[in-house]
Order: C-alpha cells, then sequence, then structure tokens
C-alpha cells in the first residue's frame, strides 16, 4: 500500500480543519488536533490521524459535543473536577491541567478527574505535559467493556489504561508509561482478524469462557487482563479510581446503554500529579531516580518505556511522517477537498 | 507436623513479649504484635508470628532500631513525611497515619512518605485502618533487588508490592489488593526447594539469564516480573514512589552494601490517601462502586480481592489459629519460656 507523507505542520493544518468541518469548536478543534500531531510526532499511529474519523463521527452523530466548554469544579484545596459537558476529555483535561499543577505545587499532591468526557487521546498526552513541569504524574482512565473479570467469562472492565510519568533533569524528556489493563490492545486483535493470523494464547476467551485463539471469537468473546489476576486488579482499580471516585460509568454501564460501536463510551478519569520537590528527597529526587534508570539500562536487552516515542521525536520534525494512502483519502474528504 | 493452637489473644500475648525480650520498646511492640495478631486473625501467616524470628533477628544484629521513636515532618499541606529513625516502618506509618487522614480529609487527597524505614509488615495493613477510615488508599513499598527488569537478566526491582484500598459502606470491610510486583512470592520459590518441587514456567530465570523452573536457580537468578513488561513497569513505578519521591534506598542500592540475607532492607514507602466524599460524586462514590462488586460477583468462579482474609477473620476470634509446632518452639524460646 502506497504511503503519503506529510510534514507535522500539515498534519495539524489537516486535523484542525477537519475537526472543525465537523462541527467542532475552533477551540476544542486546536486541542484535539495537537493531540493528534503530537500522537503522529512521536510515532503513535493508532492515536494519530487514523482518529479523525472517529472524532468526526462522534461528534456527526450527536454522541459527542463538539462544542462543549468544560467547566472547572474547585472541590477542595488538593482537588479539581473538570466536567467535561459531554464534550471529548482532551479540551477538558487541557482546561484543567495548569491548575492541577499549581495545586500539586501548593499542596505536595493533588488529584484532577474529568467528567462527563469522551476519552480518545492516548493517555500518556495527559501526563506528558504534568511531567514537562516537572511533576511526577499517574493517570487512570476507563473505556467501555471489553475484559473479563479474574475467573470470570463475560466483558467487564475497560481495557482501562494507566500511565505514570517521572519529569527528568537537564532537559531529558520523562519517563512515561502508559499500558493498557488487558493482554493485548483490541486493535491488535482486529488486525490479527484482518490479516487472517491466529491470536497468541492468553489474549482472550471466546463468548463460552474458553481460551480462544480465534480472532473472530475473541472479538465476540472477552479480553484477558494481563499478568492473571494481578492485571485484573489493576484493571478493577482503574475503574474504581476512574469512575467510582468522579462519578462517571463504569465500563459495564456503558455496555448495558448499547454502546458498543467501538468509539468513547463516557467514562471517567483521574489524574494525581505530585511535586517531588515538596518532598525529604527535595530537589535531590530526580537525580537519584537517574541512578535507576543507569541500573536498568546498564544491562544489555533492557530500555525505558517511551525510549521508542522519543527516537521517533528526534526524527519526524525534520523528515515528516507517512500515512496510507486510504487514510490521506479519508482525511481529504474529512477536510472537504 | 503436629500443629499448636492459640487465641488471637494468646498470639498477641505472646508477640508482644517476644519483642520487648528482643530489645524492642513497648510502643514498637505493640505496634508490631498488632500486625503480627492481625495477620494472623486473617489466615496470613507468611505475616504473622512466622516473623518474629526475623523481627528479633533485625534488631539484635544491630541492623534495625527496636527503640526508634518516628519523627513527622508535615512538608506540605498534602505531605507528611514521618522518619522511622532506623526502625520497623509498621511504627512509623501508625504514628503518621491519623494525621495522613485529616490531610486527605482536609485537602482531598494526601500522601505520607515513610522514610529510613525497614518494612516487614504486609502492605495491606497499612492501607486497611485508612479505608476503614473512609478513605480510599494506595500503598507502595519497595524491598532488596529479587526481580530482573524488563529484558534484563540480573536482580534489579525489589518484588515491589502496591496495594489499594477502596472502602464499602455498611460496616462491610474494605475491598484490598496486596499484589507483588513480581510473578510469585519469594517464599513461594523457597518452598518449592525445600518440597523439591519444580517451579512453574515465568516465575524465574536463572543467574545467565535463562528460564529456569529449577528453584535453586532462580533463586542464585532473578525472579520475573508478572506479566511481563507491564508488571516490570509497575516495579519500576513502585521504586519511583517508594524511593525516588522520599529518598529512600533503590532495591539494587541496598543489593550493593551486601544487604542480602533476606530481612528488609532500609528502602522507602508512599502511602497515597483520598476521601472519595470531596469529590463531585460525593457521598454517590461508595454506593456506586457496590454495582461494580456485584456485577464482577454476579458471574460464577469470580470473587473479590481479601475475601479470604475476611473469611478467616470470621472464624478465627472464636475458633483461634494453627501454627507448626516448630514455630511454637521458636516462640517460646523468643519469649523466654
Amino acid at each position: 500500500m502506497s504511503r503519503v507523507r506529510l510534514t507535522l505542520a500539515e498534519v495539524r493544518d489537516r486535523a484542525t480543519r477537519g475537526l472543525v468541518r465537523a462541527g467542532i469548536s475552533d477551540e476544542n478543534a486546536a486541542v484535539i488536533a495537537d493531540v493528534m500531531t503530537t500522537a503522529e510526532r512521536d510515532g503513535c499511529e493508532s492515536h494519530g490521524l487514523f482518529r479523525m474519523q472517529g472524532y468526526c463521527d462522534c461528534v456527526q452523530a450527536g454522541r459527542t459535543d463538539g462544542k462543549a466548554v468544560p467547566v472547572l469544579h474547585d472541590d477542595a484545596p488538593g482537588l479539581l473536577r473538570v466536567d467535561a459537558m459531554h464534550g471529548f476529555a482532551a479540551p477538558a483535561m487541557i482546561a484543567g491541567r495548569q491548575v492541577l499543577a499549581d495545586k500539586a505545587r501548593e499542596q505536595g499532591i493533588a488529584a484532577m478527574a474529568v467528567t462527563n468526557a469522551h476519552h480518545y487521546a492516548a493517555l500518556w498526552y495527559d501526563v506528558d505535559g504534568l511531567a514537562e513541569a516537572g511533576l511526577v504524574a499517574m493517570g487512570f482512565v476507563n473505556s467501555q467493556s471489553f475484559v473479563a473479570a479474574a475467573g470470570g467469562k463475560r466483558k467487564l472492565y475497560g481495557t482501562n489504561p494507566m500511565a505514570f510519568a517521572w519529569p527528568r533533569p537537564d532537559g531529558q524528556p520523562p519517563m512515561i508509561f502508559d499500558q493498557s489493563s488487558s493482554a493485548s490492545a483490541r486493535g491488535e486483535i482486529q488486525i490479527h482478524r484482518r490479516e487472517g493470523r491466529s491470536l497468541p494464547e492468553g489474549w482472550a476467551i471466546d463468548p463460552d469462557g474458553n481460551p480462544t485463539t480465534d480472532p473472530e471469537a475473541a472479538l465476540a468473546g472477552a479480553q484477558l487482563p494481563f499478568g492473571g489476576y494481578k492485571g485484573a486488579a489493576i484493571a478493577m482499580m482503574v475503574e474504581l479510581l476512574a469512575v467510582g471516585l468522579t462519578g462517571g460509568k463504569f465500563g459495564f454501564e456503558s455496555h448495558a446503554e448499547g454502546h458498543t460501536d467501538g468509539g468513547p463510551s463516557e467514562g471517567g478519569q483521574l489524574l494525581i500529579a505530585i511535586d517531588p520537590a515538596r518532598f525529604g528527597g527535595g530537589d535531590g529526587a530526580l537525580a537519584h531516580a537517574e541512578l535507576l534508570f543507569q541500573e536498568i539500562l546498564s544491562e544489555e536487552g533492557t530500555r525505558l518505556p517511551s525510549t521508542r516515542r522519543y527516537e521517533m521525536r528526534a526524527r519526524t520534525p525534520t523528515e515528516g511522517i507517512t500515512i496510507p494512502q486510504s487514510l490521506d483519502d479519508t482525511i481529504r474528504e474529512l477536510c472537504g477537498e
């Protein structure tokens, strides 16, 4: 399949135009376009222009309010709640991020809940900005039900990613991981189906609860958590933090409402930010952590999470990125070209 | 092997007497005896009287100060740091817990670092008291190095447990999980060695980094994280939160100091407490979470974490507990009987 080369400026420009044309406000389109451009910059295709159609569909189907204006609630000295007003999560997160950072610096630790939001971006994007500002950050977001409980047979938890970001000194980008609670990404199963390949064992069960390597049976059944019951516990924790605390909808509640088209459900999200300079370790915390990273990297075969993203980030501003011809066609259509 | 039956009052009495006789202060002995009694009450033998010898050895070898008086530092409105003054972690945690709870209620979220401490108790004990007080709690503690990094071959991370507690309404005990970042507990490998059994695959690698099912080779080599690279990321996060933030010692740093006798290293610990009533979800948060628990339990074959502990807890106050004759002999000796 032929691919089309774009500069990052072109990615941003097209994303913005397409989103606005779909009925998303200028302010929200700017944020969402930045999410997609950042993803493409970092070689994270699955959250790049690939999502354009989904963003536009959500708005045009009336499920998500593209013109929503987030409302901030100062719930407590250490807590901020951002009501996304049934829009996408990214504009709400950006609307609250500076307040969250200020609270974390003032209180030492602070949390931000995002409610009534459709989270459709990479979770690492949300913690990245906090870590770039020198804060340690954790993020939790749920999705509609895809993953079985420990010992269970049906879809119950979302794929429920959890992200963690640790700032690094001397202008280095933060150490960030962003990992789902499921053994594999749902998209990976869809790719296996498209390519007619069997799944690795341990990814999924069929509708009867039996282990399966058949992508079709896996999509009809349930994905498995990573690492057995321990991963299932993480998936449950993410539901409780992202939804239980914030008043959103659990994955199974969205599912029960018939929301099964694969787009983002209206769940919940929690971000926690900690100022490492306020602890006793003081300014030494970041320097000390570098010793851990050095120790990890001193062994052959190891690397830090997010390294691949940063390798791409070093190249794409000059080299640009490529997208499949078919996606380019879609984007042009969405932009009305 | 014959077993000896004890009431919980006898457990507490013997634990207290033995600890004091080993040179631990009355105040600290009361806390540590409560840790062991609570563990025995909940059927958690590995953190019960089984640990007596270890506590006493640590103090008598001069590695841990049994008479340490914890010092509280009010680092920020949302942060408390408790210096355990080279004593055990449990007395420091108890010394700070009420302040942490007060801060969480006032700020919405708060964190407590425990430093210069030897953590030798079950982590669920630390979050249990917070959840019993109505708070959502997370706990992170590192240990000396036993677990390989993702792609690595040597011991680098501790077994690094992470605990999460969610309070439940109507007098129900909290939902708590407390799980190590390793595929198995180290003690499980030692039990396999003692019984001459092979290990399940995926637990460990030998000193050359090859997968092994031989307990001896596993103990000389490194344990593997649970769930592959995702579990390794959790292990790294625990080191960063428990040590990086608090100024303690990473597992590999304790290891490099020749601390390899299996007792607790002087690492670090972080507890985070959140008041669910301060979020927008308000009082509804706990009731809403019950719907998630119901959904989980509506499937055959599922259960909530900590259920087994609570089943034991219902029985042991009347039935008492049993310990092996050999452990009873050890305890009597430590008590000077």
